[in-house]
């Protein structure tokens, strides 16, 4: 783990201003070089992930024509990846790019920032963050820790997870070890397994080993990658998980607030097209790797029952309720997303839900 | 219609390399004024689609700290909003925010890159353009008229229109007149109807003349400005001919050529987060408006029934014949879409799909 040290440089006096001094004519501002150490939870070149990260911090280059220069570190490589938030906290480093429900430790208010269960899909997580009081809501929070976040990637709706045995009652999750973390992790606890979190580089050395018993990670595209069907075998869908899970861009809030506004918006516009550029390479790729998962690895694809998924949302209503007896924060972004899943999800039938049922049953895909 | 003068700027000599050779220092490289008179297709502050082109124009101002400034002009206020393809494509103007679809009239290839019937969600478009081939085969296409476009917006999936009478069949279409644009208005052709491409600021006066008898035009929220709801009751959906009505800002060829790679790239991003966010702002407002359109325009909501949707099926399997046999361009594009179909739509049936009929049930959604 190595430790870089970077100057500071977003508040030093603009060189700008002392060429304007020297009486000659400034036909553009001269801009200040900023520099950002951004620690990430992803291993280096995890695709998706940790390639829509590092794309970002290219693209932030370009953008500015070099002058914002981000150094990416992946996991391990500057600070553990559940060490990013307190590196980036503290100001040590300038950024991070993470799944903010791996902080929900401090405040249970994060997991609404990555994907609650029974949430928001991933065109409805952008809704409710854009037009819905989400972002309000996040910044009030991040704020408190001395964080500024914005939406930085998606990876849509997971799959429920790699089991060693089929799953077809709550009954059969009893005594289960299973990597599933966020508030998804607290609804398999209701339901009898023992949920533990683990960051991505840690998961398939236990599967294999048996200190867990199953896991959820992603979905195809990504899981085929990670080789957990090597471990288990059944694959099931939908996840109730992680319906439209939300990466986020955190930055050291004192950093952000002595940026220009000019920076700011390179630095959001940036994040922003990388939610949209991941999600968009999940989607395409997703349905050709759980082919080939099917064909190749001999994985047994499985949807969850409506029971069991009864059983998902009683335990999701409990695990709720103690959210929002955390802190009036806790319910105030609790409510307000709930109130953008009724408004939006309500459209969605109208819209993406009834098109899609009659699309695909004409064309039979 | 007045007609303004842009100095084009993108080519001129670098001010900052005339700094360097005085022998001073210079700590950031002077960048060019970049000006773009930008012609839209749509009304002046017309809410989604006018308000993010104009949206997407200020942040371009302020990603390139005013270096990159954009002259907005709506339907009408320089050219008619048909005529703004020939404007960018002859360098009159710089750029346009439209529809592409409207330019199928040259050819049908421009219908891929809107929306057709049984085409693409807005997430499943963004997979095509950015991951499926989608990007390189509209840049073929728009290369050959001098055009380089970019998604700039989406509107989802639209409503299936608003009809004086209730559609139970496809016998019920014959003789309609109806504005509908795109490959839909063919489709709608060969069931017996009437299509008419009508720009959105003169829809209303012909609908309530009774120059057309039904319209399409968006969905709820952009609907019921236009009060459509005074001259036709019956509000169908889900639309079949526009399932993710994709935006373009469409630039002048050789004007996207001599820019730099920092400009291109603050343009394509720019670009990239008003798709997202126009999306957005319209899955945030729809809900709420559909349910007001209801309550308090007693507006008939009505669902098409499978009978009209396999007869869409089959009408559309007729046009798409026809595009297929306009060109090998043509074709090569019509062969990547359905591809990105079969397989996005697969993985959607797993995902999104699976999800949202398991959420919503359970909520009782």
């Amino acid at each position: 783990m190595k430790r870089r040290k970077f100057i500071k440089t977003a508040g030093i006096a603009s060189a700008g201003s002392a060429l304007a001094a020297t009486g000659l004519a400034t036909p553009a501002i001269a801009k200040d070089r900023v520099e950002i150490a951004m620690v990430a939870t992803w291993p280096r070149d995890f695709p998706g992930l940790g390639t829509g990260a590092q794309r970002m911090a290219k693209r932030i280059a370009d953008m500015s024509d070099g002058r914002i220069q981000i150094e990416y570190f992946a996991a391990g490589e500057r600070v553990g990846a559940f060490d990013s938030f307190d590196e980036v906290a503290s100001g040590n480093a300038q950024a991070y790019h993470a799944a903010d429900y791996y902080w929900k430790g401090k405040h249970p208010g994060w997991a609404y920032f990555t994907s609650v269960p029974f949430g928001l899909t991933y065109t409805e997580m952008n809704a409710w963050i854009r037009f819905g009081g989400g972002q309000q809501l996040w910044d009030e929070l991040a704020g408190s820790f001395g964080i500024k976040a914005v939406m930085a990637g998606s990876t849509g709706v997971q799959m429920g997870g790699w089991f060693n045995k089929e799953i077809n009652s709550a009954d059969d999750l009893k005594g289960l070890k299973m990597r599933i973390p966020g508030l998804g992790g607290d609804v398999m606890a209701k339901l009898g397994a023992s949920p533990v979190s683990l960051p991505g580089g840690q998961i398939y050395e236990n599967l294999v080993s048996g200190a867990i018993d199953a896991t959820e990670w992603v979905g195809p595209w990504n899981d085929g990658f990670m080789k957990f069907y090597e471990a288990a075998k059944y694959y099931y869908f939908p996840g109730m998980h992680e319906p439209g899970s939300m990466l986020s861009f955190g930055m050291n809030a004192s950093f952000w607030s002595k940026l220009s506004k000019n920076d700011q918006t390179i630095l959001e516009s940036a994040a922003s097209m990388e939610n949209d550029v991941m999600m968009s390479e999940y989607n395409a790729k997703n349905g050709a790797a759980l082919a080939s998962l099917i064909k190749d690895q001999g994985v047994q694809l499985r949807e969850f029952n409506d029971e069991i998924y009864d059983s998902f949302g009683t335990a999701a209503n409990e695990v709720f309720e103690e959210v929002r007896a955390h802190s009036p924060l806790a319910n105030k972004i609790h409510e307000s997303f709930i109130k953008s899943r009724s408004e939006v999800g309500a459209w969605a039938n109208i819209a993406d839900v009834a098109y899609l049922r009659q699309r695909n049953r004409v064309l039979g895909l």
